[in-house]
């Protein structure tokens, strides 16, 4: 399978609508469209409070063997650092391994110089203090100093992959914030910023009546006898 | 079974006794008394320094099934929080699967504004960032965006459940500190308050002594031929 | 086997060349060497940003048994905190068992009272508020309020063991760092604080190189034709 | 929530129906209609080509807790077997916890005794050799020697169960062959016994053309081309 | 710790004894007395209707270090192959781990041929179908081709060990059946093979009755008012 | 990266050679030269005594992503089915994910039709009976019932995978007995044959003298002294 060029553009305005919702909401709304598996399972933060979002660069390690690096002819992971564009999350397939490194910071840095805007691998970053003070959003598994190679071998970047229980295709857009990220496929990047938007303000919504002491039944998920209601609220808060 | 109605009473002075001790000393009582299963095995604080006591107000769910919830008629989850008391901590049986939510901010925030006074979870947190915001004790497992119909249809609540490998009733007494959270059976109460404050003091002696220089040996435990110097110290404290 | 008298001392040089150099280059010059299993798998720091440097005090634990503590005739686990000596690290075998404490805060003062630098355990934590508050280094997988005897028998300190994949030898040098905590054996204590400085200026020399706009490529690891380069900045380094 | 009367009535014809096609079917019909957790996940057949079918008894387990005989008067796993009744299958849930017996002999030759079909249990087996002895038909996990009170007190029987990732309900249908078993809803009964004769005729038919020679394209799943030579197919091996 | 010499003496009595009876009934009687950990969880035996009774010749493997053959100046895994003398049983702490044989064709063969009467390995069993062709008792957990280097180095034999989740010393007893293998402590040989004796006699009468149509209750456990039938029935057995 | 033609020809002499050895003499002999990751961790053969050898066709899935299929514009497991050589064996990458079926008996009749001569998966077989029926040597972790969309989006065909722990590259040469399977690469092929059947008599000697009652010291591994002895023995045998 060859991958298409991109087929999704993060404008402004999309970037805006998503990172002012949350992975909770964006993913409800790709589950109810039968995406199941679109939230990256088990990794965390590596910083309090980041927010992220970017097109996913993918970068995919096999199991150690020594004649691959011979068979392949290249490094995958220093390609990746090295062709990373502008806008991109660096997304790493460990298979879940832990016991070694899988990033590192001068590849950090590196894809982080060109314009890289996140970090994810579902092994161990490496290197973790000095990646922590480069500031850029990170999830990952676990953290762990030994080489790559004691588990890895990179075998190819811009290919479909598997990060956490996910598929990830070159060009899907990646959002994270404090719970943690999910793959939003490219051709319904629309589709869900624009409804996330609107199940976000729903939960606004049911959220001030909650707070105010209004029972959840009828609010969450909103009733058709609130309706008019929150139909009030909302002309009201577009105003 | 019929749950029988609560049992204990937790009155301030004994809340008060037993918020100034440890878990680790609570449960060491409760393991004295044959209570081998009784600290949330897994479980990390959403926040730190969080403390927590309260009744349980148990939740239980299973594996989702698509016609559970017409064979319930009900939802167990929002009955739960919205027929939670003041004074009840929310514990869920979510079997330790992390790879769906279980509790979200706006159910979280209703339990809160009816007094609930804390939450627990063998599995994921969903909208932990909203929720950490609450300021609301939580003690959880991991994090999952995904809503709970991924994995988990709610079956019922105030009935014994199964969370982190303890056996919870309702209407037992569940305490947390910055280590994790332990569940007192409610008739064992006033006895494990008593227990765990004479071990807590015999134990502040100890770090003294210890703090002083003094080997461990013959103050942890305390030995017979250090006791009147125990007494001597205690009734100064006590003065 | 005899555990032969300590093998290597460590200078004040030398606690300085190996706390001003990662984990990761450490680790990485350990794996070049052929010790790929030195780094702990799976353990995390309890205190931010801490940093750790010391000998090996090993505590082997085993499952409990009843007999145990009658045929062996002493309580290991206080023979090591009673004995430690100044500059040591207690690190403790707990089979990655987390679901009981092993260290509680009275045996982690009185160690830290005769000189400790730091505390390992592959298991869990007790008393872990406490314990944060001594300030001392920590690195554990996972905290429990439950008493060690559930889980645990002490069998013997200052003998080989397996803690977190790596087997560690009494009198090892330990390291730790924000990432993690690696052993090295005393034999190789010279040969890896000289190899692991020289790593680090070179990818001291990469990181500015690449922080500048500089591709990994040449630079990462450094190129035959960069090396004049590279030694220009040493000399101006240096000088 | 009250267990409503047997909802499903397991004729001959149904047995029959259900017990000449595989677990394999049936599971895939099941999916088909939105039940994706029905499959048994991870037990294994006790005896080498076991077949099993039989209305669902089910036994809940709950972590040890010695307070809970007496709160509860009565044993359920006892209750169970002295009350289990012909045709039905005794199903256990212990939380997948395998480091402890479930089911022992005696029980097991009890439950036989009364016209119990046969035993599930996503924990451990006790007394394994001599329950293999009896013949009848087991899925379970594991097999250990410990009594249950090791990790277990059982808490009621005839209640929802949550077993090795299904949902049970007393009086499901259960169907066992040599690849494991599957739970059916009761409601389901008819509606899965007649979709998965259907489709095992179908599959019939594709095995033997790919017996033939012919490839999958166009026989698995059947395509519209290919429904003519089917039909004939069919005709004659009714006829 | 010294170990001591053999504190056990397994007359042929005690052998026929506790090969009659179930290593569920030996466990049984073990947890009576205190000892909670005592069966090997989660190993399965090679050979169908296995039975083994031996003296354990104990072998401990850690994480692999390349220079610990140097420091120990001895091979403990052919030092146990080598020495390991007529009824006893070699058993193999290797931490869980099965990624890398444990025990080949030629160390197994060996010790058969001096009279070794079992092989125990929480990890992988090296050459399975070779050791499984010398017909010898042998639990393990899984297979795998790797040579042990792979992950392990002998450390040393005949100390105590950590074997599937029970602390094993020299010279303890180890039974086996068709459900896994049991330590029994050498100091109480005696007392749980009478003990156990006792018990599957018991059992006996309970089984036959059962058989009989009887309900477990008042039969397992045997009640006081079946007790002169009891008698009566043993009176008549042992005639 | 393209897959180059087939790099080496398994003829009858080979395939002979590679038979008559085990996978344990294989796998050693890989790791002597380098390649620790080639015997695939954690699967079993699914028919007692099964022997096989082919050429590596791999299968990768990915995790179920439902716009994938039309992305793909095919099915990839169709198409290894319809495209395998004679002398292949089918080798599915599943990320070790168990709960849901790989590979079915049509498709498993329909590669055994083209001359597929085994079937590798390190997730679930599904329709087990019936595969095993089939009497094709297959290497799996478990079965599982449930159809792969479950878990599962096949995703391309001859591509490096990672299977059990090993990457397996489209061509490698697989060889399987009772213990498992192991992954030679094709640039191996020849002389890991020769070094296998090498290796092999050296062991024969071996085994023969222990079967004597030689000790293994000398023997195993074979020492300079008695190089002579095996000299005469090896002249011997060879005449």
């Amino acid at each position: 399978m060859d991958i298409p060029p991109r087929q999704a553009e993060l404008t402004d305005e999309l970037k805006a609508a998503l990172t002012s919702v949350s992975t909770a909401t964006i993913t409800s709304q790709l589950q109810r469209r039968g995406y199941q598996n679109c939230f990256l399972s088990g990794l965390k933060p590596l910083n309090e409070g980041q927010s992220m979002i970017g097109y996913a660069h993918t970068l995919r390690y096999v199991p150690a063997r020594p004649d691959l690096a011979g068979l392949l002819g290249s490094n995958a992971q220093r390609e990746a650092a090295e062709s990373i564009e502008p806008g991109e999350v660096l997304i790493v397939e460990a298979r879940g391994e832990t016991d070694a490194g899988t990033i590192g910071d001068i590849y950090a840095m590196r894809a982080k110089y060109r314009g890289c805007v996140g970090v994810i691998t579902d092994g161990s970053l490496r290197d973790t203090p000095a990646i922590k003070a480069l500031g850029m959003p990170v999830y990952h598994q676990s953290s762990h100093a030994a080489v790559l190679g004691r588990l890895h071998t990179p075998l190819s970047h811009q290919v479909p992959i598997a990060c956490a229980g996910v598929t990830v295709m070159p060009g899907d857009i990646i959002v994270g914030d404090g719970e943690g990220a999910v793959v939003i496929p490219a051709a319904m990047l629309e589709e869900i910023a624009a409804a996330s938007t609107k199940m976000e303000i729903a939960e606004e919504f049911a959220i001030e009546r909650v707070a105010e002491g209004a029972p959840t039944t009828g609010y969450f998920p909103l009733a058709d006898e609130n309706r008019p209601e929150f139909e009030a609220w909302l002309a009201k808060r577009n105003s």
